[in-house]
């Protein structure tokens, strides 16, 4: 099957698009892994997948499958990619789109100078739909937040806050987020059984109440330059924690995110942030992979 | 600059393949980089680019940047992807192909089977041309041929034979690859001072007298999924030592290539293995780069 395809990135977290929004492609598992593979397929984190209205009131739907050929919830960074792709190739001309998401509906927002707005919604602190299995974690309260400490072998403790933006996230704060062994750590808390669907494992380092340094270990797909929903999950547990202001620029290793939260529980995230096309192709999808 | 562009693969080293047939483009070095980047460009371990004959019988030049920008002698893989591409494009008919690189001229031929033949000339053992400076270097013999031992600190010794086939080689023999740390002596290989312009880190274990399998950590890319001069060069230095017979089959992390060498020291090498167009693309180049 030949196809063409959108080649996009945000804050350095790259996607491949696919427009769906006329007929299914029928991608199986095989195939997305293919297209996600940065040798012998396309190369991106994650492949988008746009698709028409599935409701009155909205006006798409999208679909992410992760470099493992899995399906997962949307990506702030893969929002903000949606947004841009969806004006550039004509397929709608308004500023503010509503889009259905594997797990819900959300908001995005066009500015003047490029960047896209996303509301994020809500962050869920209600530990069986993030979900989370605190029993048998010692748990301690920061400015009055719980934050739990999993156990992590060799690789000692991680006191982590847990909070879920449509996926899972555990975020610790580090010193030096450049020299800690995220790459040794990510995959323990990713699979950390506290945690039944896995978990994003954020780690931030605070530089002043308004601007963080972050590196996020993504389920099934390692460490990513930048992770739009763990950028917002750092800066929620942050705020809850006391050590940051309402709105805080996030330096990802991929660029830089701006998010803002009011603080109550049923605030809205917002997400601002960067989206480029990099370029355009077409390949061929081998029929038999399986 | 608005580009058109064909990735390519062979065992899985994979290529920004360029047209500069009909014009140059003047890419600098960061613009290179840029291409080769795999989350803000196409991304590839190498840039591939196929110019116009330049001189009377020769068919055409190419030329090759690394990842990090800078111009490099050719690559087997990158000599195989070269003969597929001026077929698909129609830019020649011929099945053997005569080309200038940067190091000399080579001859490639298309096989019935679509897999390419490199006739990659006489290994190069005149340590002043590899460049590589014995100097101090504790030495011994195996089946008459001299072998090295490079000291690594930490890393300990690495005891390596050392040849040309237009870039320069230093192999060892480990007792298993997958395991071996080739990411650690990697770079302390590429950087030893013996070798005044860096040299590519082999690593083959032996399977049987027809077979091996490979791990190269090549300059300027680090560990790639399999070098086609780091093939030749590892079966080289095997014959040299007597471990294997004349036509080997190098099982590379990306696919298997089939070396064959007749061992006397004017013999050129015959590299066989499989190249592939993987998709077709149009990207805009920032012109700002520098």
């Amino acid at each position: 099957m030949h196809i063409r395809f959108t080649k996009m990135q945000g804050a350095g977290n790259d996607f491949v698009v696919l427009d769906e929004t006329q007929a299914r492609l029928g991608l199986n598992a095989a195939q997305y892994r293919f297209l996600a593979d940065r040798h012998f397929g396309v190369g991106a984190d994650q492949i988008l997948t746009v698709r028409p209205s599935p409701a009155p009131g909205l006006d798409f739907e999208y679909v992410i499958h992760n470099a493992d050929g899995g399906e997962v919830e949307h990506c702030g960074n893969g929002a903000r990619c949606f947004v841009r792709y969806v004006r550039d190739k004509g397929l709608t001309d308004k500023t503010t789109v509503h889009v259905k998401v594997q797990q819900g509906e959300i908001e995005l927002h066009m500015n003047p100078d490029g960047r896209v707005t996303v509301n994020m919604g809500a962050p869920v602190f209600d530990w069986e739909r993030v979900p989370f299995n605190p029993m048998g974690l010692i748990s301690d309260q920061v400015n009055g937040w719980p934050v739990f400490d999993l156990a992590l072998g060799a690789q000692g403790i991680a006191r982590v806050g847990v909070v879920s933006m449509g996926n899972p996230h555990a975020v610790q704060r580090v010193d030096d987020v450049d020299t800690f062994p995220v790459l040794a750590q990510g995959p323990l808390i990713e699979n950390h059984p506290a945690f039944p669907k896995r978990v994003n494992a954020g780690f931030m380092q605070i530089v002043s109440r308004k601007q963080i340094k972050l590196r996020v270990f993504e389920r099934g797909a390692g460490e990513t330059l930048a992770c739009g929903t763990g950028a917002c999950a750092a800066v929620v547990a942050g705020i809850r924690q006391g050590w940051l202001d309402s709105r805080v620029d996030v330096q990802a290793r991929g660029g830089v995110l701006t998010i803002e939260w009011a603080g109550q529980a049923d605030s809205p995230v917002l997400m601002t942030g960067p989206a480029t096309s990099v370029f355009e192709g077409s390949i061929e999808v081998p029929d038999t992979l399986s």
